[in-house]
């Protein structure tokens, strides 16, 4: 495996791979790998010829109140990671070379962003964006992987690559659960043993709303009513949101109709972590 | 000479034409096109393998007030100017093609757009850097062609490629004038053969503030003064400003130094028609 950390190196390596005949899939991360990511990258060798990953723990994408500062790190144990998960290339700046003095651009993607993660984390996308359509035109990957887990961000970055037209393919992987159904995050390095135990239940209440749906539950608020109340049953828990909408464009009907694809959106604090998570359904 | 009007084809003859190994040159235009464009086309042909050219006016560079509707078009005249001056291909997308139902991104390049036409005209620059971004992103060129006459514009383009780590080298081309000093431009149609007259006192006036620096004027009031002074000449122009500031980030000190680069920024109305232009100087 190859750690490259300027731009211009993974320029002459991408330019090479691409006069090579062959095709390069990207995984963006934030490292602090876990088995969600390790999983993108086994997809990744399997779809493309070489494997491309980046770590950057992007400010851009950071509210001034957020952890950016305090965002778990540990390159060492990453590079080792990606090199077990036969990454032929790892991509690691440091911020001035993403965001050298004297940077100006900013990019929005309207409408999908302005609710649930967005609404709430303003900026967030916006950061993701301009990231990600950096990295994109630096190491110009065929394919880039991106995990379920983090929902509303598939959608935006599917958005921005084809409101830009772009080059690029997205391929979205399953995300990884514990076996207690917790999903799979870095942040849940901040979590004691009892809020592990507690975080739990944003998988349960998802399956209980998803119990309702099979049962015939078509009404939005009263999905919405029934991942409250099961998110509730944990002491002290805060609800960002917890809700249903359409998976395409997170729009929030009254009603689901059959054949329609929603998605159960959730964000919510054990202790101070904030988590998220979110499952597809689709309407019988 | 090939009219292409979908993404579709572009992409297919610009990956065509990078597998023959030929580089492209791109002049990206709103058509109706002038001298100044033809000396794009030309200076294309001298450095790149396959010129390309686009005609498309673009309504997210327009605001509410402006233009849009009523600028001017001729596409049977403009593709006989272009098949005469040696255009490869000529992309002629319609809007829908360029921003399909549920387009979403935007783009915004900060502090360079905040001053000159993009305080006058908010979102124009916008529009500008989105439009390039998704036309380089379709052809994919290894050079493209833009005219100093759009100065500011220049700088926002440059700056969008830099920021986006975009693989396109831009160059600058000389604003191209009619003997009388008018900076040729499309707008230019909408002049009386009076306005057409009065419309030389921009040059005039850029020449005169040239004069004073010659003479030693450092003072950035005392030179924008020289420009107020000219162009107030001519009975009823309207001022929208006339200045000189820093070239490379349009910052406006209260002295210049030698050997720095500045230039004059001109926009004033003629009638009811709005013109700009501008001037580069080195400092001696």
């Amino acid at each position: 495996m190859k750690i490259l950390t300027t731009i211009d190196e993974v320029r002459v390596a991408s330019s090479d791979i691409s006069k090579a005949g062959k095709t390069i899939g990207l995984i963006p991360t934030m490292g602090y790998l876990h088995e969600g990511h390790l999983s993108l990258f086994d997809n990744a060798n399997e779809h493309s010829d070489i494997t491309f990953a980046s770590i950057f723990v992007n400010p851009t994408q950071f509210g001034p109140n957020e952890d950016y500062n305090k965002y778990p790190r540990d390159i060492d144990r990453d590079t080792e990671l990606a090199e077990e998960h036969n990454v032929d290339y790892l991509f690691i700046p440091d911020a001035l070379e993403m965001y050298p003095i004297g940077f100006c651009a900013t990019m929005y993607i309207r409408n999908l962003t302005d609710k649930f993660e967005g609404q709430l984390r303003p900026g967030h996308f916006d950061g993701v964006a301009l990231v990600v359509c950096k990295l994109f035109n630096i190491i110009r990957p065929d394919y880039a992987f991106f995990g379920q887990k983090d929902y509303q961000q598939t959608l935006v970055v599917k958005q921005m690559v084809k409101d830009l037209n772009m080059d690029t393919k997205i391929i979205v992987s399953p995300t990884i659960r514990l076996d207690s159904g917790l999903a799979m995050s870095s942040r849940n390095t901040y979590l004691s043993d009892e809020e592990k135990e507690n975080a739990t239940v944003l998988y349960y209440a998802m399956e209980r709303a998803k119990d309702a749906i099979d049962n015939g539950e078509r009404n939005r608020k009263e999905i919405n009513a029934v991942l409250h109340k099961q998110l509730r049953s944990v002491q002290g828990i805060r609800i960002d949101y917890a809700s249903i909408a359409l998976a395409n464009d997170l729009s929030e009907p009254d009603y689901f109709y059959p054949n329609e694809q929603a998605v159960i959106l959730l964000a919510v604090y054990i202790g101070k972590t904030r988590l998220i998570d979110n499952f597809l359904i689709t309407f019988q």
